[in-house]
């Protein structure tokens, strides 16, 4: 691969404002380092300042850094026996002299490393948390990202379709989701992203989970779900029903797709976030479901299932060329069930390039 | 479920010494509530006081404690349009009044959420880290927990019977991989806690990735692996060799299979940890492996797959009957590969009970 980590370290650098900056394992550490950690109760930070590269790490993660000479990663080791604290206490010592400014990743470093960098001598003054600027400087994606969003999108719409080819009323959810989940893997999905079966009435949960209900007739069978290739996942969610949809459950799903669409045709380079959701939310006003529209648009998608741009009220950012989201707006009537068509899509230079296919007709 | 969360929760209020202790979604949150939320940048917190129950928590997720009446959850909510500032102010000023102090589990509560509990009134004099209490308390398994575990590892271990009457030199690591995830999944495991395969020279990384390197004859496979039952994990590892292991493979082998046969034989309730972690290691270090053996023993397995007790050196606590924990020892030399063998086992009244029965031989 020819992504140059360094010039990302250095660019994140120069935005943070401070003289280091430190991350844990996981989507930041993938994106700014190309390394592959487990996030556990074994710390392991990344470090970044103007000396370059360094890490806290367990003994036992230590090839992994040797695999990757060209990063020139220092370390400050420790193992299991020792534990870690003396570990923290060099880093800081040799990498941030009093006074020198500390930014992390809020969403994702833990208390329990907080605490630990407190310990060896980082002071709450001199912190601060940048978790929104690793996702903003993650938001626009480069053209190999979206293309590992399209093939694992393209696994999870084939699997999809061989799944519903397949699935019957009188299975349970979990039943359909296993199916779906082999269909994904045997298709090349590294594992899965997000894989959400629910029926009939619990199809009304917007986070529900998928258990061993039945899928009766006359219900809706919503199911959100999405491959991952390369690290990059898909995130689609597609509502059923085979029988005969009650006239609610026909309005409800009216509502949603017409309302998925009116944001499709709308969202484009300049746009503010917040105008998208607001077309996509008056179609469902207008038929009568607001009030059972609970959540925003959608969400930006790369490394992790849900990241910037957020699609919602209140956020005036304007879309980019190169950003992913999510459009996936939705009904969610309590005892009835729930309704909601996701899609994915980028920003191109002058309009919005759907990713996903899959029929959006009941 | 007969599960009576309450009284947990008045377990872990009394015994964390403190006026209200908080968790978020996650392993800790099924434990001492059976809610199962997803740990995203919306954020949830579990809240239990003298009051009883609460949650800042987001609008569209509020249909699954109405689900659970009999918590008696009080909600302090916020939505995506509005934002979570609000929710954490009114929680803080409800629940902890001046003074009162706050025990957070400082290995999953994450940075941006303290300083919100910060910004809306909570000191860091009146704030304890109490992790390693919640991990503790989740140490001795209920025996339906360790009913869980064993179907997990009943499960396990005949997805890989089945993958290795499958599996030759040749295929790759993601090949293997696949085939034992939808063995699993096939005989009912929830998704995989775990699944790493790894071939050749990369079998000496402990936490190397899953990839398409192809398995040469006369090269070591090493599958870390377990299927998931009920929320509860197995946690297994084996190596497997095909064809003509070099002598120095075989010595590494036969290390590693005594050395997890002592620490089998060994523990037992009243012994401490590090004792059993000692008997494992001195086998490898008497067979001339000791160097390459850079990790702790075992961990705790519950919920989570690591947890406490941690099987390691400096670690005088005593096996107590239903802590359930691994064994495996490993020996990983660079440029050659790694053995491990790793069993998960019970601690009974007077002995140790292996759960895991999957062929040690190479």
């Amino acid at each position: 691969m020819a992504i140059d980590y360094l010039n990302r370290l250095d660019n994140l650098l120069a935005n943070s404002e401070a003289d280091l900056v430190a991350f844990v394992p996981g989507e930041n550490m993938v994106y700014f380092t190309g390394l592959h950690f487990h996030l556990s109760e074994r710390p392991i930070l990344g470090l970044y300042n103007a000396q370059g590269l360094s890490f806290i790490i367990p003994e036992l993660e230590v090839a992994k850094l040797e695999a990757r000479p060209e990063l020139e990663a220092r370390r400050f080791l420790w193992t299991d026996a020792a534990g870690y604290e003396a570990a923290f206490s060099q880093a800081v010592a040799a990498l941030l002299p009093a006074g020198a400014t500390c930014a992390m990743d809020g969403q994702t470093l833990r208390l329990f490393e907080w605490l630990a960098l407190e310990r060896a001598g980082v002071t709450p003054a001199d912190a601060r948390d940048i978790g929104e600027l690793f996702l903003n400087l993650r938001a626009r994606k480069a053209p190999e990202e979206i293309a590992n969003m399209q093939r694992a999108i393209d696994i999870s719409e084939a699997a999809l379709k061989a799944t519903m080819a397949w699935a019957r009323p009188g299975m349970t959810e979990r039943q359909i989701a296993d199916r779906l989940g082999a269909e994904m893997l045997s298709r090349g999905s590294h594992g899965h992203a997000f894989l959400l079966v629910l029926t009939g009435e619990k199809s009304g949960l917007p986070h529900g989970n998928t258990a061993d209900r039945v899928w009766g007739e006359d219900e809706f069978l919503l199911i959100d779900f999405g491959a991952r290739y390369a690290d990059y996942p898909a995130d689609i969610t597609r509502t059923f029903c085979y029988g005969q949809p009650s006239p609610q459950m026909r309005a409800m799903y009216q509502a949603v797709y017409e309302a998925n669409k009116a944001a499709r045709e709308y969202a484009r380079p300049g746009v503010a976030c917040e105008a998208v959701d607001r077309v996509a939310r008056a179609v469902i006003e207008k038929a009568g479901f607001g009030e059972y529209f609970i959540h925003r648009l959608g969400h930006g998608l790369g490394l992790s299932v849900h990241e910037l741009p957020n699609i919602v009220e209140g956020n005036m950012q304007e879309l980019q060329p190169g950003m992913v989201f999510t459009i996936e707006p939705g009904v969610y009537i309590p005892g009835v069930g729930g309704v909601r068509i996701e899609d994915n899509a980028v920003v191109t230079e002058d309009g919005l390039k759907v990713l996903t296919s899959y029929k959006r007709e009941l």
